[in-house]
């Protein structure tokens, strides 16, 4: 019956979410990680690679796709869902930056980003040109800028857990994470345009980087200067209590507006999350998005845990344990150079900050997700980017513990010599 | 390029979104109209058969359409993130039902629901059959259904502005309201099975019937009697703040599970809801799932705005008429009679009871759009069931205002004499 497909997808989606949201648990109560990962593994034993096979259906716990439709080779009807959820995800994400304190403390902490992005995104790149030669351009591009970007959910979360969100080397790892973020999504802009076209145009690199910087230094700016404006546009909006919906409204327009400038639409979420934070109505349009997010984000990482084909980990091992290694290294050397040079800390300190930038989840998913939709990249540097999310959120406190502690013994020693 | 598409659904959503808002938030300051009014006009409005005509495109402000896609011979993708928007709209609506207050108030509801059906189902469906008779068995049993349901948002809003919602008529109308929503999301359920099967089976009818009406009941009694057994399987998802999420993903479990004893996936949404109500977590789900309702819910009125064919609108304006008028004097002596002899009440207080039970919206236009998507009734025949639910919206603050003067001097009248 014509109905019973769309029964379907409420099926689909119901057994995402709960199968998500279960993972989800377990990962925070029993082995203490960031929900993030139990999301992600809960999708990767439900989905059309492991347990999505009993149910043998084109639409639950598959991708359901649909062949040669708006001019797509292959359109996949739970990836609309999925584009949703990102969007969603990086509006809250820009609405809970807090833009005062990262403006005031822009200079270290976007010297920590840049450095934990070059060499990161340089090893992404040349090893995946070294393994795999097939991939071509937008392939380097995309794994490259999968280990740029470190997870602020679960930087947050360690630090949190910790006690060390409100320190110097907290604040750092907040806004460097923060900044390569944004730089992340540039990348993936210009990644999917040479996905697009086959080859790097060095001048076309340069317009969409730019465009891409001037978008969100822009958006930010009229945040912090216009909010007296923002708050009057959405002033007749606020007594039916509409306003946040409103705004996240404005969101979705403005991720797919940044995509006619060849952006990806997180980049136009992101600033737009950004561009609100800076208003008087950031605290209400937090607390009524918020529980959107809430509700969609689950099923983007269950969704890309659902891509992951484990039968292909055995040949994918090789360039996951490279990736990983080299996604750990890279990114505390990158940030302790200027964390030490530009932030003017001592050893352990520096380290705390590298160690810190080393997780990537949500963009650097984000990202790999991209490039498979895209074309760009196969499921086997899929499933090895998915895994160089998993073990880098999971090392990051074991290798942080010990400069906490030294940190701490140093201190002491410094008081007696004082 | 492949990514392209879906990000002409962030657009498609964007666009639909910020519309109904708009929309809505006109209908409710300048006209002083419910909501729902403006996000249904303002997706007529946007809509293929209006504006979006000047895109031009297969996505934005259409439908999206595949065909031969899953089995079915039209696929609309617009149509799933409708669906989920229905069911997040009918969860909700169960969670802020007062279970408790309705079993008090059940009989004379009851009642007045059963009488307030009865009329304007066999009015529906007699006038579909002589005006319409290609319609069918299926398409009867659906326009017969459009006309039996109140809308609970419309009647609360209104009752709401004119300080009428705490009185007898005030209870007596929205646990009339509640009951009747039920009967007309049943007899959805068997209207569906017809649509599938091409003709009435008695003995099926029943089944589904008693089916419907079991589980509501039974889950609206588990959730009374077994709200702390409820509480407990949430208790261990309340540390992380998800345990909302899970909540609303059980209501899409339940949604997809009563379609498997050809029920409508908005009998187990509203339920769920009704059974969750009744637990000690109903506040917290409410808080944090409305916000989800209140970001998918514009979407869905808007779309079914934009289902509607303007240009029909000159043929269809003979049976949207009659079908008007009827849904509204069978609604009111529907109503009237049972609330005099049940509940009761003088005349003056039943009209108000009958008039308050006459603004279909919120189910009525579910099951118009149900009946569409089925294939059961044509353009013509959803544009004047969505006809019915703005007229009858439209009309009964006006209708109610002279009952309740004349109420105001009955009582002290009454006063006078006594």
């Amino acid at each position: 019956m014509e109905l019973d497909v769309y029964f379907k997808f409420i099926l689909a989606l119901a057994l995402v979410l709960i199968a998500a949201r279960v993972g989800g648990e377990l990962a925070e109560r029993y082995l203490k990680q960031p929900a993030v990962l139990g999301e992600l593994v809960a999708g990767i034993a439900i989905g059309p690679f492991a347990l999505g096979q009993l149910f043998n259906d084109p639409i639950i716990l598959n991708f359901a796709t649909v062949y040669d439709a708006f001019g797509v080779h292959e359109f996949n009807v739970m990836e609309v869902i999925s584009q949703i959820a990102v969007v969603a995800l990086l509006f809250v994400a820009g609405l809970e930056t807090d833009v005062r304190a990262f403006l005031r403390h822009g200079k270290t902490g976007g010297a920590v980003a840049f450095g934990g992005v070059i060499l990161p995104f340089a090893f992404g790149y040349l090893i995946t040109r070294a393994l795999y030669p097939d991939a071509g351009s937008a392939g380097r591009l995309f794994m490259g800028a999968v280990l740029t970007a470190t997870s602020i959910g679960v930087t947050v979360r360690i630090l949190l857990d910790m006690g060390r969100l409100n320190t110097v080397e907290g604040t750092t790892i907040l806004v460097g994470a923060v900044v390569d973020d944004i730089i992340g999504i540039v990348i993936l802009s210009v990644a999917i345009k040479v996905a697009e076209t086959g080859s790097i145009d060095y001048l076309e690199t340069a317009r969409i980087a730019l465009v891409g910087f001037a978008v969100w230094f822009g958006l930010l700016m009229a945040g912090v200067r216009l909010h007296k404006y923002i708050s009057l546009l959405l002033a007749p909006f606020r007594r039916s209590g509409t306003m946040p919906i409103l705004a996240i409204s404005l969101g979705f327009l403005l991720a797919y507006l940044v995509t006619l400038a060849d952006l990806h639409p997180v980049v136009g979420a992101y600033v737009a999350g950004l561009m609100f934070a800076a208003t008087r109505e950031r605290e209400e349009i937090l607390e009524k998005t918020r529980p959107i997010m809430l509700f969609l984000a689950p099923f983007f990482f269950a969704y890309l845990g659902m891509q992951v084909d484990l039968g292909l980990l055995k040949t994918a091992v090789d360039i996951a344990s490279i990736l990983i290694i080299l996604a750990i290294v890279g990114k505390i050397v990158g940030c302790y150079i200027p964390a030490r040079l530009v932030g003017k800390l001592r050893h352990a300190g520096a380290m705390i900050v590298g160690i810190g930038m080393v997780p990537r989840a949500e963009v650097g998913l984000i990202i790999a997700g991209a490039g498979l939709t895209a074309g760009a990249i196969d499921r086997e540097l899929f499933g090895a980017a998915v895994a160089v999310g998993i073990v880098t959120t999971l090392i990051t406190p074991i290798l942080l513990k010990p400069f906490f502690k030294r940190q701490a013994s140093e201190a002491k020693a410094g008081e007696g010599s004082s």
